[in-house]
């Protein structure tokens, strides 16, 4: 039941090349907030490349590998002026799609600046988040889920490095039994008779959890988006028995696991709250945008001296960094409950066996008529 | 006279399956204070593994491998509860001998934790401190050394994380020449004649460092115990010309080298000072079991102001670490004074083969009549 | 354009046996202030090699291989005392060529000690500052440059690490454009028409910068010394329109980039002010010998506020520093005014030739007559 160590390459592998991470390619995938591109550059390093996004002085967006044409520079240290980024060293010049504008010191005749493209990626701002696409053309379009479009609700955000690959964070999503365990509370001890079910679906998987707590059965339906996102949603108060640790009634959460490179993830979170009555009535987790991009220390994690265990918000990265940077899926052993996991790694190898055949790996949207607005329903539910 | 490559490699490499790591692991090593388990599992590691220790809610200590059986994630992050040590991941529950007690989330009828082992190793408690067993059964004795046993004393312990080889700590101990100079005082200057003297014994080595101080002779006899330990006991008082630096009269030390893996090394201390006239006269140094194993930072050694000299406890560090991760011994010169590192390296490759042929390596005991107490009196005293 | 792999190995590369390493053994190259050998050793690194420098009690100064040729340990902890510097561990006495002066513990009839040499470099002190050579005899003359020598001014030096390889650093040094850029200040955007030449002189090249300035031409002339050093005078008033940033009249600089090894470098820069009228008469920077070699960190550089950029001092380690460890020149593309860069490497790969033919590369000096005093003469002046 474990996997090869190929296998374990195969779907853990993000760069250029490797058929996980051409198969990664395919999807948009955030890679920094609107708010963080105000006049400086920033690096970045996605899916192992490494990379500088701008916003150039009529507000377009850009994302070029980081060091200069010339003589390697890192373009980091570029100032945004004159419609493009001018590398600090000699001062070339380059727009959004990676043209030369300017080449100072070479001969006003030259045609050395038209001859020679800088490589450049596409960028989508959507919600006040930046997207990128490393793919071939022609580019999918941007899924536009519904949390990212409504307009009659408020959104929250926040972003942070995790020290592991990421195909250890998806797994997370569609492993439901760890809800009980993992986060555990008082509460969760008393949940009885918990019932797992994972299905394939046209943008990836539906998990549903169902336990029985005290005389009655709850249910908690959650998605996991291709290629690694998952979408849940909240419904029961904090203090009912069969809710969440941390989790308040009214809210849903969107969350993207953006490789790095092969041991280091960008966890992108966003919470959306409806508006009811014209007023925000959910208690969402406050917006960190401001932060930018935060950091991460492996190994050490928050303690919550109340329950006497570590915090909510750091119970996750703690099971998974402590996997190991790249999870050794050859020595574990899976049981009925991780169907989950089984599942995702099947799709998985599907999708990238489908990007090696030349067609497009499960979620991909090229129709706008079915990109005005995505709804997908997750929920927690007290069965009748 | 200098090492060959192989050779520096048999003599230092700890991992499973190594020459010297086999020879290593045919020995009990001590791996944790026993004050150190107590409501929380801790991890090690020892000889290259990665393991938890922890005490279960009925007082038994157990030794498993680190990761999880089921999906990897550390069990030193695992709940002490119900019988055994909890993942925090799933929740999957291990008795002390690595027998899978809960599996949750599998069919009440699953026969699947029975069929699984998580990989253990044995654990036993003397004198507040946890040793452990990493070899094939039979495990020999744990030996009964006499400051582990005797009733007539106090003991004061601590311990340390080195980063070097281990063997260049051992060399260190045979190695009775290096008084004189790196823990030279102003005395030390005045010794004459020095004789070393190093002869093989049933335990490992017993080595003899005899000077001229003034119109008289002193001896020191210490001894090396296989694998990792020497033993000294100190009978000068502290002003006496022929004392060694910062040791004072009456108290024996026993201490172990234990590999960590092939670059850094644990090194207990254990000192034991009799009750004389029902009175502790010896002034030993001060317990540090309460701060459990301390760091240290290779290239940081405190500074003595006074002797304008790097501080008595970190002396051997300084000269064992800037020896390099492993120590490179085809570059040496060995001279006479080198006896005793040349009789300690042949003797580890005896041990080494002993093992080897299917045969018990030095010092190992089995009979419990040779270890109701090992008496092994080291010291030092003037010549008549 | 670009280099081969093997072109960018065999120009970067710095250790024993490499083309590039070789070549830069034939120079005495800068290790310490003749300030920092006071009562203790001192470990610095340089081409790769671990070294250790000491002054004797007699004031003779000596550069040793780290480690002792005994058993291994550091000699930056030994004592120096007794004619030379002493082993730590066990006392072995070495002089400033490597002999043995004492191996106590050996029998007082042992030849050991004079069979054994230690490995010793030459050293020569100059300025305050002290020279190394690793290179094979006999060893040429210590090049006695005019601000090296000059009794009529006052000198002022500094020593700081910088973290990529030295050919990135020499490079700049020939790159005549980048003042424009990199450096840039208000004034620099009005300078227009820049010409840039470059030429192979005995010592190295000679670059030239010239730029109209309002009406004006200006023209800079500064001197690349083989292997690693600029020369350069700064004759404009600061607040002149055609001045460089942080610059002031009426001194020179000399610098030196010295390879620690592949990817770090000792910067080294002594500034040359005159008396005029028996008085110092220029802004030179501070002397910072007393803080001995610097570090930095690479990826941070002081901002400076006022200018809202990186601080000048910073600027030129920013884009070194950032084109990697050791940048890959298969990747850049040149230009037109990267003919001093060019010009530069086809230097150093003919010198490299000449000492793989057995000949000196260029620079080097031998003759007692020719090197007196060498003036080369760089500045800055306006054309007429």
């Amino acid at each position: 039941m474990a996997l090869s160590s190929e296998e374990n390459e195969t779907l853990t592998r993000v760069g250029r090349g490797t058929p996980g991470g051409e198969m990664l390619r395919r999807y948009w995938h955030p890679i920094a907030f609107s708010d963080e591109l105000r006049s400086k550059p920033i690096r970045r390093r996605i899916l192992g490349e490494d990379l500088v996004l701008f916003r150039d002085d009529q507000k377009r967006v850009g994302l070029l590998t980081l060091r200069c044409s010339h003589r390697g520079t890192s373009l980091e240290f570029g100032h945004v002026e004159d419609g493009g980024l001018r590398c600090c060293y000699h001062g070339w010049l380059y727009d959004v799609e990676g043209r030369l504008l300017e080449m100072p010191g070479e001969p006003s005749d030259s045609t050395f600046k038209e001859r020679l493209r800088h490589p450049a990626y596409k960028l989508q701002e959507l919600a006040g988040i930046v997207f990128a696409y490393l793919g071939p053309n022609p580019a999918p379009l941007l899924p536009r889920y519904d949390v990212l479009v409504r307009e009659d609700g408020v959104r929250s955000m926040s972003a942070r490095i995790v020290h592991c690959n990421f195909l250890q964070m998806v797994e997370n999503s569609v492993d439901q039994h760890h809800f009980k365990w993992l986060h555990r509370t008082p509460k969760t001890r008393h949940w009885k008779d918990e019932q797992l079910t994972s299905d394939l679906t046209d943008f990836g998987i539906r998990d549903t959890f169902t336990r029985r707590v005290g005389d009655e059965s709850y249910r908690t339906i959650s998605l996991f988006l291709m290629p690694n996102m998952n979408k849940v949603g909240y419904h029961l108060p904090e203090d009912h028995p069969a809710a969440f640790a941390a989790t308040h009634e009214g809210y849903e959460a969107l969350r993207w696991r953006v490789p790095v490179d092969d041991v280091t993830t960008m966890h992108f979170t966003l919470y959306f709250a409806p508006l009811i009555d014209g007023k925000v009535q959910a208690k969402i987790p406050k917006d960190q945008r401001e932060q930018g991009l935060l950091d991460s220390i492996p190994g050490k994690y928050r303690w919550d001296d109340e329950t006497g265990w570590i915090a909510r918000g750091d119970q996750d990265r703690c099971a998974q960094e402590s996997q190991g940077p790249i999870f050794d899926r050859t020595s574990e052993h899976l049981g009925v409950s991780d169907e989950g996991v089984i599942l995702l790694r099947r799709l998985y190898k599907a999708c990238i066996e489908a990007v090696q055949n030349g067609e497009d790996p499960v979620g991909i949207i090229r129709d706008p008529a079915l990109n005005e607005i995505i709804r997908l329903v997750p929920g927690e539910h007290r069965l009748s």
